[in-house]
């Protein structure tokens, strides 16, 4: 039986110990291609290099066994370059992304290179999941939630996600024993109050940098942020159709025909 | 009577043409204030800049009267600036961004900078509208559809646009007399075909240029692509909660309790 095929992307870069962690798990399930910046692309979002060109290298970071590139795009030119240009015809069974140093909660899904790659290959059809822990150090222990981000791989590989074709699964910053299993949520309506540090650089000139916090007012039971805050790793099926089918109506006075 | 406050930003920076034109409109309507890329970010999506700092400089590309400043970051970077550092506690009644160089149809609003500016401002709760032309070139013609552009912006700010707070205007490259109307749409189930071009840099060393056409199979009359095909300019209300709410259940058996 030919084992599937999983096309790995993250936005740490290869060097990051999460997509290690993912690699390890995909390893045993089936046939892994990575394809990963060669860079930090933490918030490139769906950013595309379209002025630039794209530089791709084949690499031996996880030993011989493993096909591995690095690519100076962002996260999602790496799965449009591992589409196009490494599997040519081929199409993976799935593509896993992460395993995010950091939490990807609520809309920080739009902000995040990690789950715009898998967003990336699903709306090319192939079923997709990001992975992120909550917690941002290279140091992040990723042990505890590989059980769980295998099954959630098995789980999609034989059940397949539908219409949705995307997941964005967060896992809480937990020892193995205190995880209390797993929700299937919605994205919690939550979002960042930034700030910005002011200071100016050695030749005095001023600068701006980004700074923030996370804030959440929502506080349903059936949110990504509920789920996480009481043990449990957060799944949410995510489209990338983004109308607002409801307010249609509300808008009819808007439409017009002049002819 | 207090005139309207409204930020206006884009992708394609300052000097494009398109950004000129929406100022024109935006000054018949209210105050404007004005904070744009100091460079083209077409395609940057929701990127912003974490690991970078940020440059703002006042400027007086559009004369004393206009409150003008050019940022160093994404087009979602200059809607943040905008709100903390430059209006502080002000609070636009209205954000606007574009008019792009080129069309935002479809899944376009994940890639474009000129929208993902929009929903920024949208996810800060201010009601936003991206505006875009079906017309990539620096010699866009945006005559034809001010009158359009002026009488959304003037609705917008009438009526509020609710739970969405976004709108997706996009305008067909036609003269007056053949712009057929307005029509809300649904966003389409279309998106691009990529090809990359491979070539060798003068050392030698390959690299690969993204390319590709935009591919639509959705012959649904209340979509954006159609309504364009037929004239009109589309107005797609949009939100920012990506949940697949109708794939919830049918995951249910992924859903575990280990307590």
């Amino acid at each position: 039986m030919t084992k599937p095929l999983i096309l790995i992307t993250n936005d740490d870069g290869l060097f990051a110990p999460g997509i290690k962690a993912l690699l390890e798990v995909v390893k045993e399930i089936g046939t892994p291609i990575v394809v990963a910046p060669d860079s930090p692309q933490s918030g490139k979002g769906h950013a595309i290099s379209i002025h630039d060109p794209l530089r791709l290298n084949k690499v031996d970071t996880f030993g011989e066994d493993v096909e591995a590139y690095e690519c100076s795009g962002t996260p999602v030119d790496c799965v449009k370059l591992a589409r196009n240009v490494i599997l040519k015809g081929r199409v993976p069974d799935l593509c896993v992304s992460g395993i995010n140093h950091g939490s990807n909660v609520a809309i920080n899904i739009l902000y995040s290179g990690t789950m715009s790659a898998a967003m990336e290959a699903s709306l090319e059809g192939i079923d997709s999941i990001g992975f992120s822990l909550l917690d941002f150090t290279f140091e992040a222990d990723f042990e505890a939630g590989k059980p769980f981000v295998k099954e959630i791989i098995e789980y999609t590989l034989k059940n397949g996600l539908g219409e949705s074709k995307l997941l964005n699964v967060n896992i809480p910053k937990l020892p193995r024993n205190e995880i209390k299993g797993i929700k299937i949520c919605r994205q919690a309506n939550a979002g960042w109050k930034e700030d910005f540090v002011e200071n100016t650089d050695p030749t005095g000139k001023p600068y701006f940098w980004m700074s923030g916090e996370f804030v959440n007012n929502d506080k349903g039971k059936d949110a990504d942020v509920w789920a996480l805050e009481n043990g449990y790793i957060s799944v949410v099926p995510c489209m990338h159709d983004l109308t607002a089918y409801r307010a249609i109506a509300g808008l009819s006075d808007l439409a017009k025909d002049v002819s």
